[in-house]
């Protein structure tokens, strides 16, 4: 294993340490316990949104702490769940007068600290709980996990509570959101937590994960490799059979790259995908393209659909102004 | 090998496709043959800028067309020069009464193709040739090599061209801030040509190669597997003693990844690299980490110091609109 890392002991806060500091107009640290949070005061009432994970998946959450998202952001060691006290932490710390939104991957140990911390914050509160990827069907044991449609979610839910939107209504607008969006994902290789220093899965020269998950689960079957026309053929299929686009439907075409797969791929991935719906009638008038989700080196990608209405397409285009996105400001 | 694509000979056109298609608000791109431009036209009598190299690089150079730094760009087939029809055709697209600026990285293919080009067109035309990796002595016969400071050339003189400067002024604000800019990168593996099917060097499982070019070639020298700090030590030696900066002087600190090394470790690496001109006192005022010029899927980065002064300082800020750079708009 060859990584740009000092220790796996100090990764996380040597990285955190220098993100930070590349963006002091945008955000400020909390170190002990870790979150993220907004340099500048948010207006009062507004809703304040948490978010959190994981690390590994860069830019995913902290990249998304700002204006017009997030107001807090709690990363966890690599792949490992942020801790109550963090969000416990982060809810104090920007609570404004308008209660908490949680936005929550569907993953066990996130789920159940999120939960934790829910219970025992003494602001208003809610969650929005975003399970996306569709490699599974709805009725696995335990729900379908949550992938990079988050972002989405977070996207649309931080632009209404920048607008005022109170409480009921984000966690509505965050569900909402999450019912409309299908992701699926294919890796071509897998990725490499610093502290285990091997890859996470063993995986042949010509096969490929369909349907893996963003830490490198099992997906829905090892498949050999074969072309990109293929491979979208694949993924489109499952999404399309999941939301049941309608003709003249308006939908964002969301194309992640796992972290190892150049720009190049995914703007031909975008191609395949963009054509597949298409000639479906659907109306692809949004785009975005590019490593958000990540899953630390892991080579391949994701291709997420997002059917959004009028309200959320013009919530999506409000300005944004994080690390990872910005538009407007 | 294995890659997000169909066949290695569709590969260009059908990636390019799917990225304007994704960006039909910025760009459009002319087909036979190749280049990318701005949908929207731009000031009678503004100095056109057009760049352009190899595929590969992505979001180099196509991403970085839009106002506010680029008019067009030219994309050759992966890691193989543009032709000077392509440039041609640009310029002609493009030349809108202010003359054109080539900016081309300094490889004896790019250099020739736009030096015919450059000869060849009636427009009144100005070449800025970026150098910026101190890899090589200033003395090498070749001259040094171009590249990630390439983008602060361009977006530099794409703010200054937006308002108005005349071709004269913005030739000599590029070769300016060219000389200021000092880059070196390390790689930890290689990168994989589709049309090659197999790595383009070997490197073992503890060594590094440092002072790698974007292409994969030969570094400074291969060394052992190190911690970050002595990796970002080795490099920040080199461009110190290249740029020889003064305390107080002001600095954008751009940290880029060659495709396949994640975020965590960027950050890490701009810790690293910030904390070391700092304590010479130098002020770190500007930054810019992720993927911007890549080496499609090899995994390392490298650090770039730019020494802007207050004039550079206040373009590098104004408002941008591109695929892959995008604030105040």
């Amino acid at each position: 294993m060859k990584k740009l890392i000092n220790s796996t002991d100090n990764l996380l806060a040597e990285s955190l340490s220098g993100f930070v500091k590349a963006h002091t107009d945008i955000i400020q640290l909390n170190d002990q316990p870790h979150f993220i949070q907004r340099t500048k005061p948010t207006a009062p009432g507004k809703v304040a949104l948490i978010s959190g994970g994981g690390s590994g998946h860069e830019p995913l959450h902290t990249g998304f702490v700002g204006f017009g998202m997030l107001d807090a952001a709690c990363p966890g060691q690599i792949f490992t769940s942020p801790t109550p006290d963090q969000m416990l932490a982060a809810a104090q710390a920007v609570e404004n007068g308008g209660g908490i939104l949680f936005i929550v991957k569907n993953y066990a140990g996130d789920v159940m600290n999120f939960e934790i911390s829910s219970e025992m914050i003494d602001y208003p509160n809610e969650t929005v709980l975003v399970c996306d990827d569709v490699s599974f069907p709805k009725s696995h044991s335990t729900g379908r996990r949550g992938v990079a449609g988050t972002l989405i979610v977070e996207k649309i839910v931080g632009a209404a509570a920048e607008s005022g939107l109170n409480l009921a209504a984000c966690k509505s607008l965050g569900d909402r959101t999450n019912l409309v969006t299908a992701s699926m994902g294919v890796a071509l290789s897998s990725c490499t937590v610093p502290a285990l220093g091997k890859p996470t899965f063993d995986i042949g020269e010509d096969e490929i994960e369909m349907g893996v998950g963003i830490h490198g689960e099992r997906g829905r079957e090892r498949l050999s490799m074969r072309s990109a026309t293929e491979i979208v053929d694949y993924l489109t299929s499952f999404i399309d059979q999941d939301l049941n686009p309608q003709k003249g439907q308006t939908a964002l075409l969301h194309i992640n790259g796992f972290g190892a797969t150049p720009l190049i791929e995914l703007h031909l991935i975008y191609e395949l995908a963009s054509r597949y719906w298409e000639k479906r009638g659907i109306n692809i008038c949004r785009s975005l393209i590019g490593n958000y989700t990540t899953s630390l080196d892991m080579a391949g990608c994701s291709i997420t659909l997002s059917l959004l209405d009028e309200e959320m397409l013009r919530l999506w285009d409000a300005p944004v102004h994080t690390a990872a996105l910005r538009w407007g400001c």
